[in-house]
């Protein structure tokens, strides 16, 4: 199989993610405790130490709470659930936000009472246009902000750094999806004005399923969403106040923390980006010769990193990816990509969503080949 | 080590749950999708197969929903906060919940305005009283009623079939935790009354952690808590409709999935239930024989199974722990073992908690003899 979902789950992992897991599993796997005994305190300390090298990844010094969770989608219902909100405010998205964002954001406005409003685009370059939001903001201004950093429909690089800096002046709360960024692209919590950087263990950062969270930078204020136990204070009936403690209910995933933080002592953000640009580069310009494509690009190519959405004029998305599949097993991800508002500027709903390729560390260029060499087979 | 601390995580796994867990890393390590790919769809599959292996374990038929979570603990916040509540109505506890259960009713009771109340207890007993018990419900009729199988702190088994039909004759929502029951004795959907049955994956399931969830015996509607992607329905901005997809956002956890399903498959409840329950009277046998012991028990023994707290004349529960993972390498748990309605029946509060034991099936009578040998030693 090639295999060129990777904007869903990066898929292989690297093989000291599978090691560490199966050891993790064998050796440490307990439930963490620190006043407790010696593996369960090791475990602890693994889980230290995984917070520790996210806190580095992003520059945040250490009083910066990271809050693990079992995915990054659980990490949003705690923010967008846990934020203070006000009512007949504004809550700013980006057109490309996932529906872990826009499902939720969704739900809460109409529980709160907020005025969503989404970034706007340019629909000729995809996107943001920057101009236009200044305005926006200074008609309505931003409550809080909600951007991902890259797409994951077409690899688009959004200028979260420019978006947040302007949402700032109206001292709005910033939350950055890095579900398709991180490790793959710098992000400097410093540089990016982020309160919060959410994140997802199993794509750009190479670590398995089960352990996501997110990094409180500027330690903003959140209610309690999830509740449970803590393995501490267990006499009392509301969560802990520890700034981590407060949102980690419920045993932690050792095995999973385990697999993340053997991703991240052999990750290497520089020679992944390069790798990653060259491939998109090569993928861009093998699918630009083949008929009846149309790719969905953002203008400015530095904009633009490992995924790529196409369309095929005479056959939908859906059955394109199932002969890719079942003709060449070439393994693409078709549809939507849970990624609700960004259709309506693609236009590719005549074609039930894109053909999405996203590619990873061990994609080769043969991969790469092959799908082109099958898609004009397709078209012979 | 002498790994005594199985209540709060079984450990080790069966060898076939690891080698599953490797496999599936890396094999079937992708984003399940039903319409995607041979290997997504092999990913769904087996997420499919064992949702049957768990309903065929409670046997409840195929009407019944499984909704998998990444832990019980989510859960238990999606059907607390899910739940239609009336306002100004009663909701039952047993006084040996989790604060899985206890911290989460608590916080929804405060916001939707419910009145908990514990189901009694015999203080001599430890064991529910169920005569009460139906004086109460007659005087304040139940609206729903939480109820663990398996007390974590004492091993109880709690008389959930007979609490559940006494709340059935109010038409009153019946859930039970199965935390520590699920795997070790017989939990027939249809002889409990239980509306939703709560599991966790990683404790008598043997199952890894980050997966756990509940079975919807009598799909209790339930609102929408947790929101996210669910790769289908994308360009709906609500959870589609389907009655487990509404209630699983994010990508699967694929790789605790097949954990869980190589442990079900080789799962014999009778073999493990007599295992733990000869264990259980020769662990109760051994402790009793040594001094400035106190054994926190139900008064019948066949009530009983798995888990045994005590504590010390002498010693707090948290040093004695740390003496007996210092000095012997035995591991048990010691605390309030989340669970913080209990202890004000056991009067535990003077040793801070309890010493916890809880066994399993790979626990030795020479685990137990090591054990004993020890408190004995402690107290020359």
């Amino acid at each position: 199989m090639i295999y060129l979902d990777n904007a869903a789950t990066t898929f292989p992992k690297p093989e000291n993610v599978y090691l560490a897991m199966d050891n993790a599993n064998r050796n440490i796997g307990v439930n963490a405790g620190r006043g407790s005994y010696k593996i369960a305190q090791e475990a602890s300390k693994l889980i230290s130490d995984t917070k520790t090298q996210l806190r580095q990844l992003v520059h945040a010094d250490s009083s910066s709470s990271v809050i693990f969770a079992p995915s990054i989608t659980i990490a949003f219902n705690q923010i967008i659930n846990g934020i203070n909100w006000i009512s007949n405010t504004t809550v700013y998205v980006s057109p490309y936000e996932h529906n872990a964002v826009a499902r939720t954001i969704n739900k809460v406005a109409i529980e709160k009472n907020l005025k969503i409003k989404q970034i706007p685009l340019d629909e000729n370059t995809l996107e943001v246009d920057l101009e236009k939001l200044k305005y926006e903001f200074s008609k309505d201004k931003p409550f809080a902000v909600f951007c991902t950093h890259i797409s994951n429909v077409t690899g688009y690089i959004l200028p979260v750094s420019d978006i947040f800096c302007e949402s700032k002046k109206y001292n709005a709360i910033t939350i950055v999806d890095s579900a398709q960024s991180l490790g793959l692209i710098e992000l400097d919590s410093k540089n990016i004005n982020a309160d919060i950087i959410c994140f997802a263990g199993h794509k750009c950062l190479y670590g398995p399923f089960g352990i996501g969270g997110f990094i409180n930078v500027t330690n903003v204020p959140l209610a309690v969403f999830l509740t449970g136990g803590t393995g501490s204070d267990s006499l009392n009936l509301n969560m802990p106040e520890g700034r981590e403690t407060r949102y980690e209910a419920s045993s932690s995933n050792i095995v999973a923390i385990a697999g993340l933080h053997a991703a991240l002592e052999c990750l290497d953000i520089t020679c992944h980006r390069e790798k990653e640009r060259q491939l998109t580069d090569y993928l861009i310009c093998q699918l630009s010769t083949i008929d009846k494509l149309k790719l969905y690009l953002p203008k400015n190519k530095d904009n633009h990193i490992g995924i790529v959405s196409f369309t095929h004029e005479e056959l939908n998305s859906e059955d394109l990816g199932k002969i890719l599949d079942e003709d060449f097993d070439i393994a693409v991800r078709t549809g939507y990509h849970c990624a609700p508002y960004i259709h309506s500027f693609l236009n590719d709903k005549q074609f039930l969503g894109t053909v999405r390729v996203g590619v990873s560390q061990y994609t080769s260029y043969e991969d790469i080949d092959a799908l082109a060499k099958a898609l004009k087979d397709i078209n012979d």
